[in-house]
């Protein structure tokens, strides 16, 4: 079961990958820039290089035991900032390469010269280059102790204070954090833990409250369901009617055989268990699909055609075909997202996103604090029914990693539901997104705001413009820029005149 | 130097100690009640009872390979508690035995029946019987990792959370967190970080700006110096004067058995660094009466009159007069604070406080995130000179304990002087108190709001009412009450009628 709930996270960040150029060190130094230009996934030609910097961060910020240190990255982007009028947007790093955020967070790039702003894209301890401790890092779990999201935010904050103190001029120039997924989750809680640091925080598709009992397990499935249902006649009933097809081929060797031929598998199905491997790794891309179904061609590991669940539900209009036929639909539509440009020769069960993001990371912090429930009935849903089992997932996160999760804690540290007290948090979601399932989607407070993007998918309001965006999400990014301003302007009234 | 500061804060709390009956266990468990009629050292009589509880807490709340867990103590007091109307005034417990905080918090037992409030004490971690390691806590360095503000509060608020969920009715009751000194620190903090858990914050004479670059490390003992010199004629000049006829006398073998006797000390003085040490004592002696100089008899390890430091004062009238003289009058005064029964027949210089504080425990968090820097220049006080030098306390912090102190995280990790995103948290202070240069003592916002009470030494507010109480302090008490009224009110009209 973890694997299934763990593999879909795989995917939170599952944007194109472009390699930029990096550039001299330290944040002071003449930088000597490659810059890269490519065409912008979004549509928009950009040229965009940044400086690569290096600080060092304690390994633990909550004990003193441990006193060593690593080198924490981050990206600096200074070319628009104006030191009287401007402002940091820091972006807050997630579980993967921070290059591969940076590159796919076109806003920020694009808002960059509007608000006279310095880019910060910092990279979260345990992905990319921020091992603790090196190459021996994912080595035994005992090094694993300090991945957790406090010691990231402790980061965060010991870095911009570090900025602060030490680039000239910005000391009075307020921050505000930017982030997406996991990434929008530590950025509204950067605000919220650390307000004297970061003067309001966009928590873009942030599912802070996707934890033990705050919402409904069952909504996020239900959510990509209605994706596919809205998609094609007949199209979320196919794939609903799938399980028993595959399940039947499933129960003798011929019929897996055959599966494992028509689905182009790297390695044969052999076991039922196999066949469960199999099932799950069909539902992560039905639910990718849902995350990325964004209105215009983007890479995608592969690259994916404009509305891609559309495309895909071409091959699906007919749910009450004979099992194999049925299937070799639902290979079909596969195939829109794992084979658009048909150079693909077989496909890998356990690949099923960008290497820029840090599975065995993830893994660990799902086994730990982000435990976040997820379940499905098949009735209000097109998956397999599977019940949210907090023992048997716990179970294996200790034969996993030798750790068990605490379910409670993260609502404890971070408020749960009880979360007005705090201020100037934007959060947006995309309604064809299913994490908007556990995110803010109404008005909490007058500064504690929701941005719903109906035709948005997995932040769709962090990529760049381009010229195929609904207006909805147009909208939305005219809406975040206002806030932002709001702050920067409240906040240099209360500084008084500089 | 280090042994200088640690023993200041010894004494924070060094307030009268009387033994309390405990009482059955769990919460909910039907109380055999041992009542404990006193004399109230604030002059007013109260029967006080309360049930002794233990929870089981993580020892790390911020990593996951340490998952053992520990008991920690609270008290329980719930026959004032309303379930409609009623909150949960909670006391976040600092460096020492709860049931002393408890014996020496009568505000709090003064207001119950006002708030209908259920009280609760929380015991600080690695204090009174809350050792996370049992008899081994302090037998190595290494148990001591997770003694932090961070955990104290995470205990805190998990018990607050825990509280909720199984005592029937008081789930939607209205917590209050308050605390003095370093406790004060810890409620102010509490609201600051799980605003979700508290609703407000109390937080008497806790000096949250006395780091690194906040507040002038020289106002400390500037205050203490005023107190002496304002409750007698050349009072504050005696004492400026001592250090220097010290200096003579101890310049010698015979002068420093001359000051040993004169002084009834148990060990005789026999090296300038032995000198050095009573030298200490003495300042810390003088800081002890500034903290505790209340308007009435107070119990205090030894009995102490009513205004202390007049008392001691009538024995410095005279400061210029030769070395032997000035100093027997120097003894005089001491003896007020050590002896005022006249029952001690020497003095030890390691013992200034109540054994009831955990020396140990605080000197490791002084050691850590607690490093309050505090300076003297021998003018604008009547300390010999003393400059701050982190390094050195540094140095002598790794030799103690084999940690280095981070100077600069508490203001980073709690907002040091840019705390007004946050809410709700009155910050009282004495003008008699030394802390109270290290406390917020104007208001920052309307919800941030600053109670002085210039007749008052440290949290006097905290304290039994008591018909020698000045007027400031029963003002103080009243506005505190009233702030917390309205906390309560605004918390059940935002969850609308029940």
């Amino acid at each position: 079961m973890m694997g299934y709930y763990k593999m879909i996270w795989q995917v939170l960040f599952s944007l194109s990958l472009v390699s930029l150029g990096s550039c001299a060190q330290g944040f002071l130094a003449r930088p000597t820039l490659r810059d890269a230009s490519r065409p912008d996934p979004g549509g928009l030609r950009a040229t965009r290089s940044y400086r690569t910097c290096y600080i060092t961060q304690k390994i633990d910020h909550f004990g003193f035991s441990e006193d060593r240190t690593f080198k924490q990255r981050y990206l600096v982007v200074d070319r628009h900032w104006n030191e009287d009028t401007g402002s940091v947007l820091f972006y807050t790093g997630n579980e993967g390469d921070i290059t591969w955020f940076a590159n796919n967070t076109g806003f920020m790039w694009n808002i960059a010269e509007e608000l006279n702003a310095i880019l910060v894209f910092a990279e979260h301890r345990y992905y990319g280059e921020s091992l603790p401790f090196g190459n021996k890092t994912f080595s035994d779990v005992k090094y694993l102790n300090y991945l957790t999201s406090e010691q990231a935010l402790a980061d965060f904050a010991v870095l911009i204070q570090h900025l602060k103190n030490t680039v000239p001029g910005i000391l009075n120039t307020p921050v505000i954090a930017i982030g997406g997924s996991y990434g929008g989750m530590l950025a509204a809680w950067l605000r919220m833990k650390y307000p004297n640091i970061v003067i309001g925080a966009l928590a873009a598709s942030a599912p802070i409250w996707q934890f033990e009992n705050l919402v409904p397990c069952g909504t996020f499935y239900r959510i990509v369901t209605e994706d596919f249902r809205k998609s094609g006649d007949c199209c979320s009933q196919s794939i609903r009617n799938s399980w028993a097809a595959i399940n039947r081929l499933a129960s003798s060797k011929e019929g897996l055989k055959w599966l494992s031929s028509a689905f182009h598998l790297c390695s044969p199905l052999k076991t039922l268990e196999d066949a469960a491997v199999f099932k799950a790794w069909l539902s992560e891309t039905w639910v990718n699909l849902a995350m990325v179904d964004y209105p215009y061609k983007a890479d995608f590991l592969e690259p994916l055609p404009a509305w891609p669940i559309e495309v895909a539900c071409k091959y699906l209009k007919y749910s009450k075909l004979p099992d194999k036929l049925l299937l070799q639909n639902i290979f079909q539509a596969v195939n829109i997202y794992y084979n658009y440009t048909g150079s693909t020769s077989c496909f890998n069960l356990s690949q099923t996103a960008t290497k820029s993001l840090g599975l065995q990371g993830w893994s660990y912090q799902a086994c730990t604090e982000m435990v976040m429930p997820l379940c499905s009935d098949g009735i209000s849903d097109m998956f397999e029914p599977q019940k949210w089992d907090l023992h048997a997932y716990s179970e294996e996160c200790f034969n996993t990693w030798g750790v068990k999760p605490r379910a409670l804690w993260i609502p404890t540290l971070y408020g749960g539901k009880n979360i007005s007290a705090h201020s100037n948090i934007i959060f947006s979601n995309g309604g064809l997104d299913p994490w908007s399932g556990g995110g803010v989607t109404h008005n909490i407070t007058d500064t504690l705001v929701a941005v719903v993007i109906p035709e948005g998918a997995h932040h769709l309001d962090l990529r760049s413009n381009s010229p195929f965006d609904p207006s909805s999400v147009l909208q939305a990014r005219l809406l975040e820029v206002h806030y932002m301003k709001l702050w920067i302007q409240q906040y240099r009234a209360n500084k008084g005149p500089k």
